[in-house]
């Protein structure tokens, strides 16, 4: 599947700010890039790192005034949606050391508190069918609600609350996942046919030695994902920080199939 | 039914320490006090002050050194088990003033974020139908593990972590109920039948107006709780404040049946 | 001092919801009610009820639709700024039955947490002197900045945030105090000369045996401080609580002086 | 510096769990391991992993029954402690992709919230300077009392307590540098003359281009410290994770200085 990205973003800065911009569609097996561009007037240069994980790539920048930054891309996605139920999960002491922060809980996946609620609720069932019943479980009691939470929420206030955007799902995911042994990341994202469309939020699994790509909100086929960058969770993913303040004029996210 | 109770406490207090003791049998319409008498060495004048809401009577104390309470006391307690059922529950816009500060979020308590979950769990019934429904999802859903929770945990903290003492399984029917817009308070008490024996703690609700009396774990039988005092939640009903520091040597709790 | 105070409240209500208002004037020995007047309009019958402690009053109602009401009140305050310096407090375990739900922390004022830093910072002074540091240290080390916080904030967020509204800045005297044995409780209240008018939250602490008024932010002279209602922190002092959704429309609070 | 590093750790497994070890000393271009031994009775085979960032390694294994692990090592140390005030930070901007990790909030370091803090405690101070005068603050003020702190425990916790261990003291030095832009790790090392002996953890922070190591108790010369692993918080460099439950029998830890 052909995929046009295009995003629009403006900010106005009162104040000169360094910003971080994690907008870059990441190079992957499953996700070729035909072609990209970032350009950003009302900045100093633009300084590219990797992302985390050496997956993606962000770009540091000096904002002052009106910033106005325009990312557009066109990637060939070639991924069918996992079947998940075939695959199995390894005992934790036989993980690789790259996969080993993402058993840990974090900030906003407090992963060590779930876990008699996830043996409970899950622990009949092994490896992809286990991911897919917690995935199924977070669709049918949690309560899409924009605006429900904040750059505050962790997993544990959105299971309490029942409600939650994007972000809320994939901790909640992500965390269930963790409780029961299985690394689990964060992943920031373009999505075809997300309605409103906007950055997307979703999980990859550690499953049969690979990481597998879930959206735990349904709300986008996987087919037609693609990824920016991985993280711990939400505080690893954001498309944009400021190291100051500023206040959005502007923002657009448009996701258009080429092909088909 | 006659109860006989008996409580001994044995502190050491490093340094003086001002202390509130809660440990008297409150008299109320369904438990008569017999007899009662608490003594305490080790400690200057007593000074008894009422409960909260005028519910009970607790004791002001100067300690130093080794403290040792005994309070013991002989209660009739004429109550049967309250068919929560048949009762109902007004709007909250016909609630008495002395309710309102049980309809409230408290420290342990945080009812204004379960709203959506007691919707969706609980919102086909009503009144006391409402109430015996969530005890039995605490009863089935919560395991009570000795020591799994502290002095900070909160009913959010419980929910989450599925276990909890009796403490967390009141603070959770209390949450549950506020929730839903029904007045609810913690209570401290002696309870017959309780296994291991100990202080208790268990719920009044505010249906049909009066306040009738739940015990979460459903571990000890209704008809053989005698009250001490009442409140917003834990914060209120503590058997033993102390203002200062002081290390537990021994403790006590016996609920012995004189008649039957 | 003669004050004239008008509120009025213009709220849409998508669909019926209870609400209790608490916007009059309590009366009390400094502050003497001249005339005041509730009118609501798009609301079922008024039912007026106590408010906690038995100090002032509130409002319940059913709201449909666009809700629109209307506070005004003449009220002549007696009263001068308190000395605190000169107060002195008592050992807790003198303290009587009525302020002891003052001394407990409670969901914003966690003042358990505090004790070290209360210790440390203000151990030194006594009584009034303490009270009036603690006032000091607050308006030193912390900004008045709008929007800083929400519903959510406590005491220990603030503190570690430094900067609040003066919900917050009440909060933290409140829990100061409780941290050193001294009650306190918030106070909702009209203030004038406060810019921009708006609702205020002050603080009393118990000294010398009486409630004693302060206000952390030091926006609003004592002497022109008309006192709503108290409770133990944010939960109880709501001047409007809804039992159900609504978005406000439009919202003023004027405090006149008419004498002088 | 020679150090001689012997670890025992005794622990009983009721139920067969999965295990991580972090117990050996990291081979870093200040400490070079002269040899080292970890043997383990009451296991599976050992499989060891590289710890976090490449640094140190860690080792997984599965436990049932009675576990005795024992570590020895003799390490050179040749470290000077760091002169902090001479060295500067750069800009975010300008930083590496490597440590964007440690300049995010995480779990126990919530230096989102403690920015206003920072700047009005230090921002007056760049570069080395700026983070000596964190760690004096911490000595300063914090009081190290044993116990205080759990596994729940954050800085910002610990900052409203103004007391904890070591782990509550690296965690707020990061906590405060990240807050002013300074990248900062946890780091669990051996430490010399730490009394009583024990694991400890202090901190790196990214000055001048590199790491550099900060005791934030000061319990220990810095010259002494011999680092087992790094990570953004306590969350990743625990010295022993065990994925189920056990209990602890015994557990020492000797640093002995062999020459000198």
């Amino acid at each position: 599947m052909r995929l046009k990205i295009d995003v629009t973003l403006d900010y106005n800065f009162p104040e000169p700010a360094d910003v971080l911009l994690a907008l870059d569609a990441a190079i992957l097996p499953d996700q070729h890039l035909v072609s990209d561009l970032l350009t950003v007037s009302g900045a100093g240069p633009l300084r590219p790192i990797a992302g985390e994980e050496g997956i993606g790539r962000r770009t540091w920048l000096r904002a002052e005034g009106a910033l106005h930054a325009v990312y557009t891309a066109t990637v060939d996605v070639e991924r069918k949606a996992p079947k998940l139920e075939g695959l199995t999960n390894a005992p934790v002491r036989d993980l690789p050391a790259e996969v080993i922060p993402y058993i840990w809980p974090s900030r906003y996946c407090e992963s060590d508190k779930f876990e008699a609620f996830v043996q409970a609720e899950f622990g009949g069932l092994e490896g992809g069918a286990k991911i897919a019943a917690m995935a199924d479980w977070i669709r049918g009691e949690m309560a899409y609600v924009s605006g429900s939470s904040d750059s505050q929420t962790t997993a544990a206030d959105a299971f309490v609350q029942r409600q939650g955007v994007c972000r809320d799902y994939a901790h909640l995911l992500a965390t269930f996942a963790r409780a029961a042994g299985v690394p689990a990341r964060l992943v920031s994202a373009y999505a075809w046919r997300l309605d409103p469309p906007d950055f997307h939020a979703v999980v990859e699994v550690w499953l049969d030695g690979a990481w597998r790509l879930v959206d735990a909100t349904g709300m986008a086929p996987v087919e037609g994902i693609v990824r920016i960058c991985v993280g711990r969770d939400a505080t690893d993913i954001a498309f944009m920080t400021i190291f100051g303040a500023a206040e959005m004029v502007a923002q657009t996210v448009t996701v258009t199939r080429l092909d088909g």
